[in-house]
């Protein structure tokens, strides 16, 4: 059956009929969403966890306003990043004790990079390449570009288009390539990169890799530990609900822990934290990988989502996403065809992530008529529509309407006012 | 009259009269403390503000739950680390669009120290060493150290004495020194160290400074902009109010911001965040110091304990500082002169931040038995008890029950019994 075949027996009583049959349907009420609203930019921001008021409640008036200083003991807060940790560790398969929650991913890839070129600088010195996606998420590439110019000493960021990373690397792996960082899902296309063959590849050319799970981590099932990766990094406000700017993870191959420090060595990532020794001397195992002082409140916001998510099967989650997102492109191929709009994403499984990325000449203004309507989308230059399909609190449903809501947007030529043409700093 | 007779002729009495007359005495209002508890910790972790739990909740149900994404451009998310750097600044005299909040201090200190040396490395390309106390927090001596080994080519950490720099540096201040890091408030001892004069030594050397305000900010007044400082950094989280682990904060002097860039150069330091392009140009400004992004939740309740310093004139919190710990110091060598006890904090005022810490050879116990009593201080190795003074909620009669309570736990020994002496990981 072609896939346009495939949709066109579908209608909306059929999409009500998947929701109703979705094993994962009551995460549904973990969340708390505003009135007839889609709510299809989780992949950017995830939505709010309904426990996430109450905690922070206990946490600023209990363990802050009562407990106070104490609560770092008494409140678990001094535990916070192995304890987050473990949680995220569980759905990436990461495994215990190998994973702390703490800072930005940006900051992250910095201590893990500069980590991984330091271990390649004692085994393979000659190494000084970093290879990274010229369309991984852009900040991955500046702090990659920071860190090769404070090294200085010929060290070096080479930009490789997607298809080289899917072939292996057959041009750009060289014996001058220490270190491969690599999104595990492309932000803007959706296209999803294979772990295990990849990072084979990447260890055969003699380099170590660094995955960005940004836009993998609570999308789909993840094996890092399984499929042999060195690191890997991510953030927490996306698929995993944990609240706007919630802190990132950082995780470590167990082998690797104590190979090298991090230059961003602060007093939470000592040996022994409280001697206050004017004397660096690193902790074993994954707390090297700590600087500073977490938040309290936010880290604790962000358990909550974690909390949601360890009640999940991550298999369910991955079908229903794919089944989303099947859904999406089989109905925008048979109800969008008479519009210039071009399916982005994959259309094989095992290139797709967890979003269905359509480009049109006017999609800016699409969406913003398309955000008027209450779907919520984001687009990405040139010419993207985004819309991200998270399992836990999108039904089939949102998505014929979604498609719907387009199809009519198109049909009438809605998006051309000038109100859907103005541009805002931040989409 | 001595010290001793200044408050020979003190009682409880008249510290209730001091705190009746104190005019700062409404804003104790503005914060909630557990019942029966004096708490002396404000240095370590600043109280609840009244509106703190309020805003989380705002936050968190309106902003994130209703605006979700949209709450980047909508609810200002995007500019809080400008807009809550600018309220900081007014704290510290550093001028408007020269401060971001963002990340931690140990982060904040790496991304200015990197800055600081790339701009020596073009003027004075022979300086290499980086000076510091040697009672400087240890984690910010931990990032340096890992900065300079990450650096190489001979940059190098060098340790030096407090009374070496309270006397400009004689011995210290060499051809090769590039960049000076000091506390202005030692942590320990609550020694307090001239902004301005040792500025001028540093600049004479030819080195510049950044300055950790951690144990200054909120609670006396500087003038950053006008000592000539180069750089400076600093939590929120101690006499701020800004919650458990809320973000640090870092200041540039304007003349400095466009002279280099610093290497943890995420998106947010970009030019142009959202034309996602991967060559890095970095912001003009101060938001060159942004890195990745930052909690919303945390910057929000972050900015209650600004709001509220915002309302308070620092000359009157500092001139109660100073006279709360008069008033400490006159107590401790009046009524507890039969005991071991010394004063560790200056005695002039010049030299004095806003803590009394006091040395006992069985410092840990009592400390102890005080916190059984309601009486929250900490204790920081050797024999030291520590007592934060801030003046917006601890008042000339939590002082006088302070030194009552020690003078009837060392008259009664009441330290000596075995539950006082178990250590716990974090004091």
């Amino acid at each position: 059956m072609m896939i346009s075949e495939r949709s066109a027996t579908l209608d909306r009583t059929a999409c009500e009929r998947l929701d109703r049959d979705d094993p994962l349907r009551s995460f549904k009420d973990e969340f708390v969403l505003p009135p007839n609203t889609i709510y299809l930019d989780g992949n950017s921001l995830g939505a709010q966890t309904k426990g996430a008021a109450n905690r922070a409640q206990e946490v600023i008036a209990d363990e802050w306003g009562t407990g106070l200083i104490r609560s770092w003991n008494t409140a678990g807060w001094f535990d916070l990043p192995t304890t987050l940790g473990d949680k995220v560790a569980g759905l990436v398969g990461g495994g215990a004790g190998n994973t702390v929650v703490t800072d930005t991913t940006s900051i992250n890839l910095f201590k893990a990079a500069s980590a991984a070129l330091k271990m390649q600088a004692t085994d393979a010195p000659e190494r000084r390449v970093i290879l990274t996606q010229r369309e991984n998420f852009p900040s991955d590439i500046y702090m990659l570009q920071g860190l090769a110019e404070q090294l200085g000493d010929d060290y070096e960021v080479r930009l490789v288009d997607d298809a080289e990373v899917t072939a292996g690397f057959p041009n750009t792996m060289t014996a001058e390539v220490a270190l491969v960082v690599l999104t595990h899902v492309n932000y803007r296309t959706g296209r999803l990169f294979d772990m295990s063959s990849t990072t084979s590849a990447i260890h055969a050319g003699g380099a170590m890799v660094i995955w960005d799970l940004c836009h993998s981590a609570g999308a789909l099932e993840i094996d890092l530990a399984g499929s042999g990766a060195d690191m890997a990094v991510g953030c927490t406000y996306k698929f995993l609900n944990g609240g706007p700017g919630s802190p990132a993870f950082i995780w470590v191959a167990e082998a690797l822990h104590n190979r090298a420090t991090q230059p961003l060595s602060g007093w939470w990532s000592h040996a022994k934290q409280f001697d206050m020794s004017p004397e660096y001397a690193p902790a074993e195992g994954i707390r090297r990988y700590l600087t500073g002082t977490h938040s309290a409140i936010s880290m604790s916001v962000a358990e909550v989502g974690l909390n949601t998510f360890g009640r999940a099967d991550m298999a369910q989650v991955r079908a229903k996403s794919l089944a989303l997102s099947d859904l999406f492109i089989d109905l925008v191929e048979a109800r969008l065809s008479a519009h210039p709009v071009e399916v982005i994403t994959p259309r094989e499984h095992e290139h797709r992530g967890s979003q269905v990325s359509i480009s049109h000449p006017e999609g800016f203004a699409i969406m913003s008529a398309l955000i008027e309507r209450g779907i919520i989308g984001d687009y990405r230059e040139p010419s993207i529509l985004r819309f991200g399909l998270t399992p836990l609190y999108i039904g089939f449903t949102d998505v014929w309407d979604t498609v719907e809501a387009l199809r009519d947007i198109l049909d009438n030529r809605t998006w051309d006012a000038p109100e859907h043409k103005l541009r805002s700093a931040v989409t």
